[in-house]
């Protein structure tokens, strides 16, 4: 082991996964989403306009997206929908006609959302609306400026110091004009209408980690959860950051409060890490299956309570919502150097650590698609687990298998008042185990669910990655039927 | 101090304690347990038959006890009483006709509750037959196997080495019969009818410490306490491990609920710990008042939160029946390498420390005894202690005794919310410093109890050992009465 | 930064102090407390008599007090007013005449309350009634007998030792006779009735930390309190230790309940601690005002839980009334060397340590005026800062400035459930931050109180140091009238 937390490569998950983990995985899943991420990466997108449709199309290609458009000057709670921003070209050339600032060759150059200029100008003239990294003198900012009209560039420190005085052509050839507000989302539906939010910001240009990994790592997971059955439905989104969620959160009010459990998705291709940070509620499910997955798959977890900024957890954790939203990263925001500079390249992320995000939210899925209350049905005192084979007939080893304590604490424990995840908690025992423990005892009449309704509720996995009719008519069990619209 | 836990000398109890403890002690209760136990040392028990009955004819010499015979076959919740073992003899032979194993050097040679056996075979055949500790080459393993018909022997792994091939002539006398699985119980009735159940299992063969030691201690203390008034009644039950609790509990269902607090003892005589695993309850007073003792009488003591293995007290603690009893030991089991081997022998086992593991329990039930809820009467300001000789007149000291501070916490606390052992536990003093400290404040009517009918209900303790008459009619706080037969 | 506590000069308060603690404040506050303290330091004070009164005539010329006289002989809870002590000399004379021990030197010489003694004696009849401290050989011990009738004196250990033998003339003109105990308290009165206490023990004689501090830091605090308008009344009691309090609450028991914070201070002048003792609630405001004060604004503060000895905090801390008092102290009585002997003079206290003392009092009572619950008009998401001022428009920055962080926390967490002080713990920020964050969010209606009548009670503070008149008629919440008696 080494304390350089995530610098000598990926450190091995060692969760004991299930069926369904099994089933969303893939040898080469890291691949997979680091592909699709490289895809979107060059796409200069903003809070809106063409960049996030042109992504939001990349990512339909593998999960089938509703594209949804919110006219400018829609008021969204405290909000207004801006308008769309248009950009083409942005240079700074020097007197000799050399681009010495290209947007072409980065879109970071560009202040995002930027008005439009075209002037010749003095160096003095110009520096007031140039930003730069002065302690990271070589990288170029990423900066913004969507609700005050400014133009401006961005760039590295460094090139600034060396253009010499003298009169340079400054063009951006952007504009502002009255169009919508773009996301995607799309509704995997499972046996019940509850809801599993995953939610990924669509509105940040070629920045890598933060977000195209997020992006891509949810639209692969969307992809391969919509070819099993699941307990829950899963809702993926991927709208611009803060007004993107609180137009989805406007447009949705109503039904938000199906939203069971939920992350948002950032900066999940780096070796940081894992951080999660809770929700608001600080206790629910989601928050108790990330916690769990992460003190028993990773070396250094750091789990964080809810605080009030971030990314658009922050918008479903506010007050009269309070959904139970939390965030997954690998680095903490604003904690590596790379962010919001040009460093947050492709060569910032790798295969296999998005893999591991991506294994880390499978297991996570699992729990909230397994955890559930059994009943002991023999309490009085400890079942005879030898005589159905459950057990080691030869008696008096010095250690008892973690085979047969997940046994006992399962037994012990099914009274009623602990899910499987309170018992997995308790006995300090991977949630895997327990469930395992708990279906052998399922399977010889010793556990059973609470009332025969909830075992129409049990999950059934479709194995080997058979695909599910998607219009088949599901019952939910409060009686209502979906009918789900045939897809990809 | 010293870091090597238990290794140099017995560390003292520094627990004050009072007079229900002091009635219960003697300088050579060390000596007299061990004792005891040396003497049920060599008996060859199993879960059913002659030995577990020997076994109890030498306790009862010391406490009166009921000896209880459950046939063969009785169910008992999930299990079934199996049938009596006998065990005459068994040896492995050379062809030279010397005993190379012999079952009367010890009875752990043999696989207890071994089917029979009379061949001969070559060394070949044998060996898979015959269990050694090969990390622990010297030590004979104890290993049972009672649900699975099996024959076989135990042995030192280097013994096992030492024997030339050859054909070799493998005996084990024994047979199983249709009989009763035994066990013995008495009940030490208290002023009232809650209980206070001590269990030790009887079924383990020549193991000093596990559990010749929490046998005689057992014995040894019920002698004791049969001879004081205590206000709760104490149960002694020596059952075989598992079969025998559950038997116990199947055939007392309805009357268990009168058991308040409860240990299993085990393992109570080598010099490691002392470990208590608390009740599933967690925090009944039986879980606080042995926490209290062993934080304020041991150096480090370990305090471990249930887990469902282990002895009887996951029995107990089954779910339908919850009962506030963990479990005390020195080492815990499995934790030293002497566990399960014939090195838990006599020497592994010393007065010394089966002394202070008995005035750790007679410590925790004198809090059992006297923990009690009292009314400060003159709540409305500090009371003037000094003109009641309970308080130096002069003043200025820079710290308060001990004695003191112990009044002014009983005072302050004393509001209907807190019992004396709250009190101890919010002040950290030692329970006993708090009872006299009640006990003062009592004698000059600055403390009462809740109601008058509770003082009926307060303990008497005869003094200096006197013997309670063991057939007077007693009546207990809810109008029952209760004949006690005259006894010992 | 050093570690050792308190020597290397005062450590900054580096709380962000808001309107009233800055009314309250004053350049050299610490000056004029000092001051007081030295001109009350000389006086012969005991548990009644002239010393006291003369005490708080002293005080009246900063906080005018109403003095207050029980009668010799009332019954006070437990307790009886006792006698009126009159001291007028006090010494032990040579064979030469000359004075060995000078009560003119020291008013410490003689026992306090001691009995009136006039004879002549050996050294060793003279030995047993002479108090002194053979581990601090060089200083006067701090010695009482209030309860019990007794002559003596107290001295220098090695003076003792260096006394010849001899007969010595011994005189203590004093004597006790039938008058008053005496108290002055001043209620200042504010918006609503509620009050909150701070009280100082004004029994000691020459002990300047040990009180002379806290009584001339409580008259300079209420000196200027009585200037400015607050939400509480503010009650100042001066009082003997343990007597004088239960003679006060004797005497006000009907309404003592309306004291919801309240504050004991001694010992508030030296530069160790700074020692919060919580109130027995524990979790009461002023408990967790304090706490937030200390741990915002010392290096390493202690917080103690509730223990029942100290000072008059365990008899207003009384199971009867509870009341939510706590103890503020430098360093912890009986702590410091210096602790009830000579060497607890001017020299031990010094103008910066009473100054960083006050500020810490004024900040628990700002925190304890402004706590309030409030709530967000916009709940649904987060509001739109940037557009009302409240938030820079350049996005993308690496962190969000704490002004920033202040007003998303208010935001996010005022649900009708947290108080400011709850948001300030949570956040992990300043209370004063909190609030101004929550006043600016106010002023541009993001936050409202939680019904229209509430803002009747928000506190108005007068800026600059106005004089408020003394003679208004206020109305409370209750619609109850109380007169305000012109005063100062």
């Amino acid at each position: 082991m080494t304390s350089e937390n995530g610098l000598l490569g990926e450190r091995p998950l060692r969760l004991e996964r299930g069926e369904l983990a099994q089933a969303l995985d893939a040898p080469a899943i890291g691949e997979d989403i680091f592909q699709l991420a490289a895809d979107i990466y060059p796409i200069c997108r903003s809070i809106t306009g063409d960049g996030v449709r042109e992504t939001l199309r990349c990512l339909s290609r593998h999960l089938d997206l509703q594209i949804r458009e919110v006219p400018t000057g829609t008021g969204v709670f405290d909000w207004t929908i801006p308008r769309e921003w248009v950009i083409r070209d942005a240079f700074i050339k020097s007197d000799k006609g050399v681009r010495v600032l290209d947007f072409r060759q980065s879109n970071l150059h560009v202040l995002n959302y930027s008005t439009p200029i075209h002037a010749k100008m003095p160096l003095d003239a110009l520096k007031p609306h140039i930003f730069t990294l002065p302690d990271q003198p070589d990288l170029i900012p990423y900066k913004t400026s969507y609700y005050q009209d400014r133009w401006g560039f961005c760039m590295a420190h460094n090139e600034l110091l060396a253009l010499p005085d003298g009169i340079y052509e400054v063009m951006i050839d952007a504009g502002h004009k009255d169009g919508h507000l773009t996301y995607g989302e799309a509704l995997i539906e499972g046996a019940c209408r509850d809801e599993f939010l995953l939610s990924a910001h669509v509105c940040h240009p070629s920045l890598a980690n933060d977000n195209c990994s997020g992006l891509a790592l949810l639209a692969i997971l969307g992809a391969r959860l919509s070819r099993i059955k699941t307990k829950f439905s899963y809702r993926f989104l991927f709208a611009p950051g803060t007004i993107g969620a609180i137009a989805w959160l406007a447009q949705n009010a109503d039904n938000a409060g199906f939203i069971k459990h939920g992350l948002v998705l950032s900066c999940a291709g780096d070796g940081g890490g894992p951080v999660y940070k809770r929700s608001r509620r600080g206790t629910a499910l989601i928050d108790r299956a990330m916690s769990h997955v992460l003190r028993h798959s990773w070396e250094n977890p750091a789990i964080l309570d809810f605080f009030p900024c971030g990314y658009d957890e922050r918008q479903f954790c506010s007050p009269a919502f309070n959904l139970p939203v939390g965030l997954f990263q690998r680095s903490l925001y604003g904690s590596f150097p790379e962010y919001h500079t040009s460093a947050d390249n492709l060569d910032f992320i790798r295969p296999e650590h998005l893999a591991a995000s991506y294994r880390t939210i499978c297991a996570v899925i699992e729990i909230v698609e397994n955890d559930r209350l059994m009943l002991n049905t023999k309490p009085e005192a400890e079942p005879q687990l030898g005589k159905r084979g459950l057990y080691d007939s030869i008696g008096g080893s010095k250690a008892v298998p973690q085979k047969n304590m997940a046994m006992l604490w399962v037994l012990n424990f099914s009274d009623g008042h602990n899910s499987l995840l309170d018992i997995a908690e308790r006995a300090n025992l991977p949630f895997a185990a327990i469930d395992e423990a708990a279906r052998r005892l399922t399977a010889c009449g010793l556990l059973v669910p609470p009332c025969a309704e909830s075992s129409q509720d049990s999950p059934e996995f479709a194995k080997g990655g058979q695909d599910r009719s998607r219009s088949e008519i599901m019952e939910t069990g409060s009686g209502q039927v979906m009918a789900k619209a045939g897809s990809s």
